[in-house]
């Protein structure tokens, strides 16, 4: 069992492209960088905002390699693991360590409907499989199967499942996992959530898209909730929210990807047959980053 | 546009219905003046956990009369007003302000699906018809129409609109409804949501089925919340919780009633065909109640 | 046990109503004598179509007496019965049946979930409580509980049950449905499955808003299918399917409303908050309606 | 343009794997074999029975491969091309194409909602890059994106662009398309349809996984559906539909997978976390192919 600590603000890394649809490891090493600058906690290559989903087994051992290496162990990276199968998600996670990823962001993709049993089996196979720190991640939203409170609870005894980032809209369910694994399992929120309220309930931190466009505030925000500065906390967080917001509007790799264009990170685009925001997008976003101090 | 001001608890009243199915109006005045003596800030009668879709108008009649009769005005008393026809909406809001009501809770029913304009109509219509105070109730989980952010922005121009309670589980729409009508509308919270956290967001406390069986120390959560004692706020929600858990798993009205029952206030069964909680879920809830001192 | 038998096409009569929403006794006299002559089988009033979810008592009851009077026992009245509570459905289907309805529609309205057992005791009390055949209509995309199929089978043996009406688009559970209950229940078909098909599984013939404004179609259609000749069946089907089309696009009270005023059978506009048809979609189904020769 | 006519039942067929998860190229080629000597009409490998979203491109071209040469010219292969990315699908259509296929099925997974823009451009993508007829699969069911009438009527002006499967439950939906597309686009049904019926409204057969386990059934059904001997399709459509509703209540790979095996074509299990059907589903699946004497 690692005793690697997870905590703060982990940004769920974009995945730059070339025009040609090739990972832009330049482009990723430079976001990385300029992040560290920020102050962020961690990095979580290959979640959703990752675009996980659109990538080969290639393209994605490349986005690992690239951010390992750019981030050289000033932070801890926690790399994503994806699959429909067993045996491929043990593969990549036990690949993502020998690349030298520092955790595992753990998700369950499904075509056919599984029984608890499958999702407990599942996610059991990923962490026999490594001695790194695995965070469940559970998406309602995108992901065609979900984690049950049960078999949350179940996972939470494995010594290496330690964490949890929940992406539902559903704040309450983090308390009740929190009240339910009795210190087994951290909790990270989501770009769904009001991170400020997660802190309150006694969560780590958050594992989020829009920190990539707003790793300043982000960080300040983290801080004023560490030291129990709950009003100041929420004047930023009311303000952050509209960014929030514009995310859960958009796709989200798109905003991000936009976000980042505006503020000089050019990433490309989000890969077809996904969309880029429109100029009218754009403009939204660009006044939630304006409002922020982000632009 | 009346001068009254909500806050702080505020129990959704059950309906307690005798054997033959009748409004219990003394056992709904001895709970009302239970709750009063326990410190509770106002009364809203015919909503979810009241039973208002399982009641005839006479029976609806009958609970508003009761309520508004054995509180006598030492709280304010908010009444339930819930149809699928502007008609009879607009009667029932004029027909409870003429029996005392201070003010409204504004639900709408359907069946056919409606247009946003459609909705807005509705609420508009009743808030014309009435001096009093309007609460806009949204609970996507039972009712078929939903209230979105732009209909809500707008309603909450209105001079009598002046709050809304959300049932969903997604707290950052709370935030979103806070950002947007900019005062102009007051939020409470329904068990769904974690009441620290919508305090913490600005909320104005809940409106909410478990206060009935947790009513001191409801009242002293939001006491913690005001005084902006947080850590302590957190200690009691987390022990709270798995009260509202209960109530998220079972039938609202059967948990409501069961619970009551089990602290000598036998309001009834709920209507059927709705079930009555067996044997097993009744040590579920009584274990919950244990757990915070409420048995 | 009644030895009515029902069967072909038994329109879902709208309710039409006066500007000031009273129910139009005499437009609805006019159009129940119209439909006679067009050949239908029987009646259905107070069904989706009929707006029973937006109707007090007092309006049901004149619905159900203006028709029987109306019909005069030329063919059989099926008359709605829905409620939430079980006590209120028994006390409408005995009120239709003193009235003299021929047979009961029965719906099931749930605000909180029902337990599949919950479900069957609301229904056989319905039949217990009358010696008219039942039919049970379910209609998962508006009303908020469900038929399942064990509940559908183990109901089929109660000696007044007798026939289905199945408002979902899945023509398959109709012949899960028809092989489950061997003879025990008829099956009508609802506007969103193919007649056509559901007569060729053996169906009965349907019961369905759209025959009120293709009435003469319509028993054609059932006249084929009965003769067997199924490709003229398909000819006349193809060419009414853009009708049924449009009743699924619109609000099903509106599009029944409008159609029957283009016919110069006006019924009024649906119950607000509800809204009518605009131009564009009169213009749509005016088109819908000359292409089978029903303007 | 590709002067290819399919018609008649089209077997989605299995992926048969070794206990190490290897593609079973002798198994494969055996049920091949066995399926064209009971009269089937064509292969659609790679559809949702095949597994296609638990493979990795190794094995999806070793599947192709396999069929292609074991069914040796004697009926169509259509092999399934399903990506999240353009890039991807094109390059399986071309792979696929080059392999010897002779049509393509094309399948649109994706994880963030897509705009019907972007659902028309997949599809556009794939038929643009093959000279192969495309039959679009649309599976509201499992697959996170869904074709919408507007972009199947557009997308079946391709030249390329020829058939249609349609996997939901709505039969009228079917009719929809077949009166929208005035003879562009030939419709097949799966197996949550009754294919008697959509036989009847015109389809041309049907591509499923169940034809698998029941090939001489099914090819007597199509036969007697073409020859328009409905009361004696209907005979075998009746038992024929227990089977169908297994597949609907179980996973459908471990359906097909349990199916074979009793019928002496031991294809493996499906791939974990999948799980296999436990002893009473496999009774159940035994009784449904007793039932049409399929054991």
């Amino acid at each position: 069992m690692s005793d690697l600590s997870l905590h703060g603000v982990i940004p769920y890394l974009p995945t730059p492209v070339t025009p040609e649809g090739e990972v832009d490891r330049a482009a990723l090493s430079r976001l990385v960088e300029h992040l560290i600058g920020q102050g962020v906690h961690g990095f979580a290559p290959l979640g959703s905002t990752g675009e996980f989903a659109y990538l080969d087994a290639a393209q994605k051992e490349t986005v690992v390699r690239t951010v390992v290496e750019a981030v050289d162990g000033r932070v801890p990276v926690i790399a994503g693991v994806a699959s429909t199968t067993t045996r491929d998600a043990v593969a990549q996670a036990q690949r993502w360590r020998a690349l030298g990823a520092d955790g595992i962001l753990a998700i369950l993709e499904a075509y056919f409907p599984l029984t608890d049993a499958g999702v407990e089996a599942y996610f059991t196979a990923i962490a026999d499989a490594t001695d790194a720190p695995v965070t469940l991640y559970t998406n309602p939203s995108f992901q065609r199967s979900d984690l049950s409170l049960p078999v949350i609870s179940r996972l939470s005894h494995h010594p290496n499942i330690r964490y949890i980032k929940d992406a539902s809209t559903n704040t309450g369910r983090l308390l009740s996992i929190l009240n339910r694994t009795e210190g087994r399992l951290g909790v990270f929120a989501a770009s769904a959530h009001i991170t400020t309220a997660v802190m309150l309930i006694g969560g780590l931190g958050w594992m989020a898209g829009p920190s990539c466009v707003a790793p300043r505030q982000s960080v300040e925000l983290y801080a004023l909730c560490k030291a129990g500065k709950w009003d100041a906390a929420m004047d930023l967080q009311r303000r952050l929210w509209s960014l929030n917001e514009s995310f859960a509007r958009f796709n989200l790799a798109a905003a991000i990807k936009a976000g980042l264009r505006l503020q000089g990170f050019d990433c490309g685009d989000p890969l077809p047959p996904q969309r880029s925001l429109d100029a009218a997008e754009i403009d939204q976003l660009k006044d939630a980053l304006s409002l922020i101090g982000a632009m």
